[in-house]
């Protein structure tokens, strides 16, 4: 390797080792103290480059590139306030397990608190949320920094992609020149910039990882094997996946090998997909059924996957009727916030659910899964009433599940979209990726996660979300055309927070209408002339069914507006809800 | 003082109290688990409540507000990555020394770490960028707590508006109910709210603050007077106003004791203003002729004030060419980048202006201002005409500032603008309030700012930005509807980062063009239909003249977007700063 100067030889080592350690992508934002590293990134045609303008959808986009991916992709900003726009993705990917490789440009160490421009204490900016963090020394052309930039580089995709993922911080200070400018005898000649590498090169990275996942002993296993073994009424509940999530093969087998009913969060991997999972086994209708189902005998035993359910019926039907909650956590996370769990298994969940699928005996009480099956036909047949009778924002994710292409990739916000989604979407035989940001369920940088999770995939992707989600990453749009990533959106607008209907604070007006529900009255169409997109405001749900179809079946970005009355909407779910409890009592 | 339940009580009490100690604005962003808060300061009539959809923009408003107005104001949001948003608007708060009372709501301690849905670590979040901070106890209706809940919301207001000024935060757990709904025995019939007031109530905060300022004693200033006085040639500069800055007075008392140049910076309250000020003494065009004026004789002694300045010329200047440089920072903040100050004095600016000015005896060896007034008349000259013959940026800032009414306040965003207002604003008789974000000079939060101190005042509201800033915070035009503020909003869209044509980076393309003048192509004209703002698009510097006059002339807001080639405009920066720095020589 030769560089002109120091720092352009540290930003191009500091690429060139996170990319030979598995990294593909990067998002940069523009700024001047990142310079050896955007120059450096941008001159390698083994990398995915994605440019970005707003360094909060920057990171959001990253996080939505690797939660598709698996993998971590590296992010890049320059000094200052930039790094604290990233702060919020840093913390749903922390959440959420998500890989990320942050990479903060820095002043160097003798403009910190001096009163410099764009200096700001940029030290553990991101505190406990991240798996790593290292202020690099300043560019040193000394063989033995050299080596310890690329040993932290593989540290860094290490942490990143380790038990669990997330984020990871690298502070990385430099001084000028930022540029590739020649400077004479700033690199000494006998330096060997390669050296580190061995005389002979190297394929691959500079320390190659073997990373192990957590197994349990034999003594335990079989343990376990016997608590979950001759259980009448046992319980799946694959919970929205995080990083290692058991493979759809795995939970399919354990869940033939029980014959329970496997409550499938629609984020779980599981609630979609062809074969191996028996569709007899898996019930996507809980949350509208379960607080019927106190009556029911009680599960004995529940096998939790993934992270906290998305639906609060059910975390509580496990709260008030789990006798016994085994949760499996490969990271030992403790995510059960109802504190009724008895057992925390850490282990990796494909491993286990293998193991335990060979393992486990259980009597095939058939009246259990009948029950079950029974409350979800009713369910179903409800929801698809509904879907024809009803204008109400359930029945646009009802008709987006059944009608997206196989494959696809579908993200929904947060707030009611997901919950819409995990009530209305119907379990399919479809190799259908559902993406959501529960990590910290935040209503920002839904549109740029989506798009870059439609970056790292040839799948169709649709994107539901509510107007102040929409709103309020309504600058992540701009990478449809910098990115090139095309996408289907829904926007579900209701003006405002719709969700506060269904909190008690409903009953208090003043201040509901105008600090809770918020409504904005923004007509969003001229987003569509903003951002050269294509935009349709559709009165029905016909109208949207049809306009869905040709965006899915043509090339571009479409957005497809259905207004709501959420109010309405919410008496709709109610009533639906009443409905099926009433049916499978 | 009645409330239905804890929270609630807790709720008002903190509202009330931030009230009764001074705080007379807050900005609320819409979630749940601050409905306590949200409820409170909604429900009072002696406070304005400012509503805000995207935390990011809020922050900055509230920034904006508080550094117009020099007084806190408070902030509120939910839990999780809410909070987060707040960050980058911190971080300029306590860099620019702008008060702010953050007041994030949490979860109750028992959800932390547990996978509960919106439950992030929110302790300590903001790491040392704020004065002070505290998670207060989960709502408790005891006297004690209660004192200690008064106590805490006077401490913020007092460490808030401190020296230096900056940003608090206070964490704030509720469990639910957080809706003021009637929680039977939840308040002890025996516990008297108001209580901690003392049997005859109160007019007034809890805790009445008296807040010193750094003064020294005699000996120490009669020393600093002799070291100051019986200089020929001194320099008084005034760098961009943090609070506590030097009143108007107090500093033109002491310029014209020494009959010293200022050279005032476009943000330090000194460039532009009415009387006492002897605008001979004022001079603003430095960044264009310091550079020729290192043949002069060099001055002996620089005293200066504020921050850093913003004249990267002016900043070299002082290094190499000032024997004594006194830096008056009542904090004790060190700001001085190129450690060239000799002597440090941290005492209250406009006290010190004062007692020097009655102090000081200096010889007026007139040669030494004169040079500064030929110089600043040949800058301005050119100036003039280049405002007439040129297509570039500093016509625009030029034009800006002459044509502003007096009084009006004038936001400019960091990159090129503020740059272009230090060299091409001419001093002025009249009441200019200019504002920039140059704690951390980010680019974001721009609009947010600017609408925020136009909240903050009376004054007409000038904004001038380039069209990145005016992207990423795109989401801030919101607040002219919501926050019913009115500004000229001037769009100076050179299509990317212009700034990047000073750097020596500029050579290098690629990836100069890609990933650092990062050109969009955005047309911003639907930004007015979304907004509901009327929009124009001046071709040229006449076309714009009318413009501003009729847009400072009527009332609702408009965006004027002028667009330029930046590359052509820096070559016009440099040729006119060669003219002068030729002419001054």
């Amino acid at each position: 390797m030769t560089a002109p100067n120091r720092a352009t030889l540290w930003g191009e080592t500091l690429a060139e080792e996170l990319l030979a350690a598995g990294v593909t992508g990067v998002c940069l934002a523009p700024g001047s103290r990142s310079t050896p590293l955007t120059t450096a990134f941008a001159a390698r045609d083994d990398v995915e480059v994605f440019s970005h303008l707003d360094e909060r959808s920057a990171a959001f986009f990253a996080l939505g590139r690797s939660r598709r991916l698996g993998e971590p992709t590296a992010l890049v900003c320059t000094s200052g306030t930039a790094a604290a726009n990233f702060h919020p993705a840093v913390i749903e990917a922390n959440q959420s397990r998500v890989p990320l490789i942050v990479l903060t440009a820095d002043r160097p160490s003798e403009l910190q608190d001096s009163g410099a421009n764009q200096t700001i204490d940029q030290e553990k900016l991101y505190g406990d949320a991240v798996r790593w963090y290292r202020t690099l020394p300043e560019p040193k052309p000394e063989s033995r920094a050299l080596r310890s930039l690329r040993v932290s580089a593989c540290r860094a995709v290490e942490r990143a992609a380790g038990t669990p993922p997330g984020p990871v911080h690298l502070n990385v200070p430099f001084a000028k020149p930022l540029e590739p400018t020649e400077v004479e005898d700033d690199i000494p000649e006998t330096l060997d910039a390669d050296a580190p590498l061995g005389s002979t090169g190297r394929d691959g990275p500079f320390v190659r990882l073997s990373q192990g996942r957590p197994t349990l002993d034999s003594t335990t296993l079989d343990r376990l094997a016997a608590d979950l073994s001759g259980i009448d009424r046992g319980l799946l509940v694959a919970g929205p996946a995080n990083a290692p999530t058991p493979a759809r093969e795995s939970l399919a087998a354990l869940a033939e090998a029980t014959g329970w009913p496997v409550l499938a969060d629609p984020l779980s991997g599981h609630r979609f997909g062809h074969e191996p999972h028996s569709h007899a086994q898996i019930c996507g209708g809980y949350d509208s059924y379960l607080d019927a189902a106190g009556d029911w005998p009680d599960p004995e035993v529940v096998l939790r996957f993934g992270a906290s359910p998305t639906s609060k019926v059910m975390r509580q039907y496990l709260r008030d009727h789990a006798a016994q909650q085994f949760v499996v956590d490969p990271a030992g996370g403790w995510r059960e916030a109802e504190f009724t769990a008895t057992d925390l298994i850490t282990a990796d969940p494909t491993w286990l659910a293998e193991r335990l699928a060979t393992r486990l005996d259980s009597p095939r009480a058939d009246g259990w899964l009948a029950r079950f099956r029974t409350a979800e036909q009713e369910h179903w047949n409800h929801v698809t009433d509904a879907v024809d009778t009803e204008h109400f924002e359930g029945a646009v994710l009802s008709t987006v599940a059944r009608g997206a292409p196989d494959p696809a990739t579908i993200m929904v916000s947060n707030s009611m979209p997901v919950r819409d989604l995990d009530r209305f979407g119907e379990p399919r035989g479809a190799d259908l990726t559902v993406l959501g940001n529960r990590g910290a369920s935040g209503i920002d940088g839904i549109t740029s996660t989506a798009l870059g999770a439609g970056s790292a995939t040839d799948d169709p992707l649709v994107l539901v979300l509510g107007d102040l989600a929409f709103y309020h990453d309504m600058n992540g749009l701009l990478a449809v055309q910098r990115c090139g990533v095309d996408a289907t959106i829904v926007l579900l607008n209701n003006d405002g927070g719709g969700i506060f209907h269904m909190l008690p604070i409903e009953e208090f007006d003043p201040p509901f209408t105008e600090h809770f529900k918020t409504p904005h009255g923004i007509d969003f169409e001229p987003v569509g002339d903003l951002y050269g997109l294509e935009y349709a405001v559709l009165d029905d749900l016909e109208g949207f069914e049809t306009a869905y179809r040709e965006s899915l079946g043509s090339a571009g970005t479409q957005i497809l507006e259905v207004r709501f009355d959420a109010e309405q909407s919410h008496r709709v779910r109610e009533r639906l809800h009443d409905q099926v409890c009433g049916a499978v009592e």
